[in-house]
């Protein structure tokens, strides 16, 4: 199962926003992101524990979404890898020059066969620790990027394609109720935590959220609090809780544009090469809050469209299996 | 407004069980009180930080409720003081001689004008205290009784009799809307916290819950982690979160008779005599919860029944006035 | 014992310090008080829980030390029974007009029996309660001011001063070892709290510390690490730690004048009128401490010295009885 | 760098113990570990977040100590290539096999040249996951083994060995002040962590202690009291406090025997194949705990000495360069 490369981790994502000033107050004032540089349509932010440029790229828009999202690969000989992977899959991709994107050296650009703008890069600027400057720490204090979380038509081929062709190992997955239970979501790695990337079954391609974790639960109740204050009561969808699945205690935040972004927590370290995947039921209650309360339905219709070639955004299609829990079905 | 007596505290309070096993393993297994004494019908249950005989008593029954609540009084003078305003306003009193109540000397019991049993008592057997003996934390380690919420029809004169007549302080309260606004709550203290009662605009008599103490907002979190690992997912009703009024972090539960309780941790110290009443209103969605989270109808409904003499149920009564904020009446 | 007034709290405490900015720096910057408002010789402070004018002032002055530390009394005529009560013991005492010191009404200032300079008070301005403000929350996040700690050479005195003479409740002792054990210190309260004011044996007049309340152990935490991320490292001179006495979570600190502060949590409620004192003996390794870490001897022989009438500072007298634990006295 | 072999992570190390019960008593009561399975000899303990056999094994023996400690391997393969590397190097290897060490695969152990008995495996029995049965956890609630500190007299050699023949990556160094500082201390990973092993100037072979991860710096708090409620006063050497090197909250334990364990909270992510390492000085007052606070100097003398093949122990070898901050070696 060695792809020939090493993709390091989920590296950074770029959503697109109507007001930069009202996503850098969000951004910045409540939850506490670094800024390391920026110009009239862009910001870059990057973690407390971050020492590279960026994490989370503010790009402004006429209509909120993702940009694209990024992995990190070890080497450029692995950007290689799988550019050429990519051509032998029919993909379509691009190389983005040095600098194409600030502070990123020479970058691959795919469009996957599920729709989403995923790009390989290799190299970033270095930047300073801001991990023991605790005079910095502002708001919510988020330290980095932990993960994506994708909504495909097939959770299946999606897992295929990151498991089989680009390396990716399992930690936990969904299934389906029944005698011949199918994937319904899984929660993907490379680097030694519970996932860099998780796929579910929904309408698809869109992001649902990029995860950034924070150091502990009182970082979560914090950030409440503090959003509470500054007025962001609607920015609050879902928790605070623990999840089920990850084990990780949880906040999901809303920004001024409806983008999705879950400040994260207190998952595990998985660097066992032989760990065998946790097995969870799609209408287990404790699936995804692990103290019972049922997720809003807003939670599985709402999710981020993604940019496409020619300026919109990619076309939505239909899941190929249920995409919620019965219980969410039978209330309708 | 002295009035002549000093009631010193919220001091306990008798829930009615259907199964005293089952309550135990609640309470004493996963919220960790400590057992004083028990025997065939009864559990006397205190916190950890208690150094007297009880503050719950688990008392076996046909059916869920109060038996009584009791607030504590600075001295047998005070109780004689009480029995004489009694019947100076027409209510039923009568003593319960010392020990009537396991641990407790002489006390008063009245049937306020509301309905409520409420018992004066102002000497109770010391016992160990748990503070420092942190090997007998279990569970949520709830520390001590807070308060108790009740429902009443007409919260204006419940909160007369409670202030003008018994002495108690007002800390916070909330009012309807409009040029004419009416109170429709308030928390009252006579410790130096926010509240030993709140008196709420509903159906009534009933009691809506009893607020017990912990020392921080992990052991309200842990306590969730562990309600849910035990299976008592459906005990939790509401958080956890942050109130508006008293600031405090709360999680609400459900006891397996559906008993209401609330763990409550970080409200305030309100030594002060002249406290000007912190207002908010009916309709603020941060009233209740901070975070802007809408409170279930639950919530408003459901409240435990109170013991009458005759050994059934206080009847219950309409409340003058709306029972619940706008957006719960207009949903229906 | 009712002394015929009503002592509430623990009210407020002046600190000397010889350049203001570099303690606002300190204590706003660093610790999180709110400047209420500031002239070019003092700058008043108030906690985020504080709904009156200041609990601390900081005023310029040559030499660091207290100016004078305040009660708040229930009433004007309990003021007057103080007065009363002073010239019976023929202690000096004068009026400071309202307004004499900036935001308060009419106090009496005591020079009391052991030479401290103690004011008492009725009346202090209103001011905006920024305890859901959590956007203003700062560094250590320092709620409101819990106690005093003074040294004095005979603490039997001082005790029978405050509780018999000021009807001060006692909460906890420390005392000698031996069979004819002495009165080391005493831990006393107004408010339902551990206590207002703690006397300890020692060279007085002296105030060892002042006491001020945050939320939880992780405030004190995160002010370990802001602290030392803003170059306060020689200010931290104990803990963080648990105490024995009062089970309260702690740091002491130095200011840069090396006044004396103590961030205090998680003591409890010390409501009930017959509380009978917790005992502790002298030589208890947990006394201070209850991992059982030894105090630095420096907390023995450093306190603030008081102002006296002439402008300079109250003279020092030698305790009557053995200052520290034997573990001290031994390693001399 | 890449040596032909994937070096996982540290995995598991073996205490020597003269009395099993009571070393139980503080590694399970006290500090939660769960225990897998036990014999008269041994106790094979793992954390609450552990899928495999054990990480920590208790073995009752005349003096305490370590037996050896391991780290895990990606694939047999993996093994033998470790074996031919030994063997390259004149070192003494031998194979146990399969069940030679409970619930493990056959292991490779070297007598290292620095004198150390190193145990490289690559399968462990799969045990049940504890981490959501959380009424199942105790005391310190300890999740997983993450590192082992080492002390060398030669730490530059031990270096050369861990990162240019196993493959670690080296975080952050320390080092000795002046023109040509010479490497002090080396914090070496494999899996995505700060440390995996640490490798410290001082008289050796000697292991420092073992580190094992809670969840947050409460739990860190929680086991202080709880330690400090169980009579183990002397158990807490050092802390609780925030490490500059690591960023990690810390508590130092010495087991009943003396074996010394960290707790160990807090540190980074350290994915990213380009990290370059951060550096300290020794003399730094920041570096051992950023908070400013001193090591006692029982830190740098007292070590876990380790078995040798006779039965008997390691002999120790002086440093080659000083093995502390000069703060200490002036105090001498």
């Amino acid at each position: 199962m060695d792809p020939g490369f090493d993709i390091v981790k989920a590296g950074h994502i770029e959503f697109l926003v109507k007001d930069l000033d009202a996503a850098k107050r969000f951004y910045v004032d409540a939850l506490g992101f670094v800024v390391t540089e920026s110009d009239s349509r862009h910001v870059y932010l990057r973690g407390l524990e971050d020492r590279s440029h960026h994490c989370l790229t503010l790009t402004e828009a006429e209509k909120p979404g993702v940009g694209h999202f990024a992995f990190r690969v070890a080497s450029e000989e692995g950007l290689k890898a799988i550019e050429k992977l990519a051509r032998s899959r029919g993909l379509g991709s691009k190389w983005v020059e040095a600098e194409g994107e600030r502070g990123q050296g020479r970058a691959l650009r795919l469009r996957d066969q599920f729709g989403f703008p995923v790009e390989f890069y290799s190299k970033m600027l270095g930047e300073e620790w801001m991990l023991q400057k605790f005079e910095r720490y502002r708001g919510a204090k988020v330290m980095r990027l932990d993960h994506f979380n994708i909504m495909v038509p097939d959770a299946a081929s999606a897992y295929a394609w990151y498991v089989d062709s680009l390396g990716f190992g399992c930690t936990e997955v969904t299934e389906t109720e029944g005698s011949k239970p199918e994937l319904w979501a899984a929660w993907l790695r490379r680097k030694h935590t519970c996932h860099d990337i998780a796929i579910t079954t929904g309408k698809g391609p869109r992001v649902h959220h990029a995860g950034f974790t924070v150091s502990d639960r009182s970082s979560i109740m914090d950030a409440a609090d503090l959003l509470a204050s500054m007025g962001y009561l609607k920015s609050m969808e879902r928790g605070p809780g623990r999840h089920g699945v990850s084990n990780a205690f949880f906040l999901y935040l809303r920004d001024p544009d409806g983008n999705r972004i879950e400040l994260y927590t207190g998952d595990y370290i998985s660097a066992d090469p032989d760990w065998v995947p946790i097995r969870w039921k799609l209408n287990d209650p404790q699936r995804q809050t692990f103290w019972g309360a049922p997720t809003p339905e807003s939670w599985f219709n709402e999710a981020m469209h993604v940019k496409s070639e020619s300026g919109g955004f990619e076309e939505i299609h239909a899941p190929v299996i249920k995409d919620r829990p019965d219980y969410l079905l039978s209330a309708r």
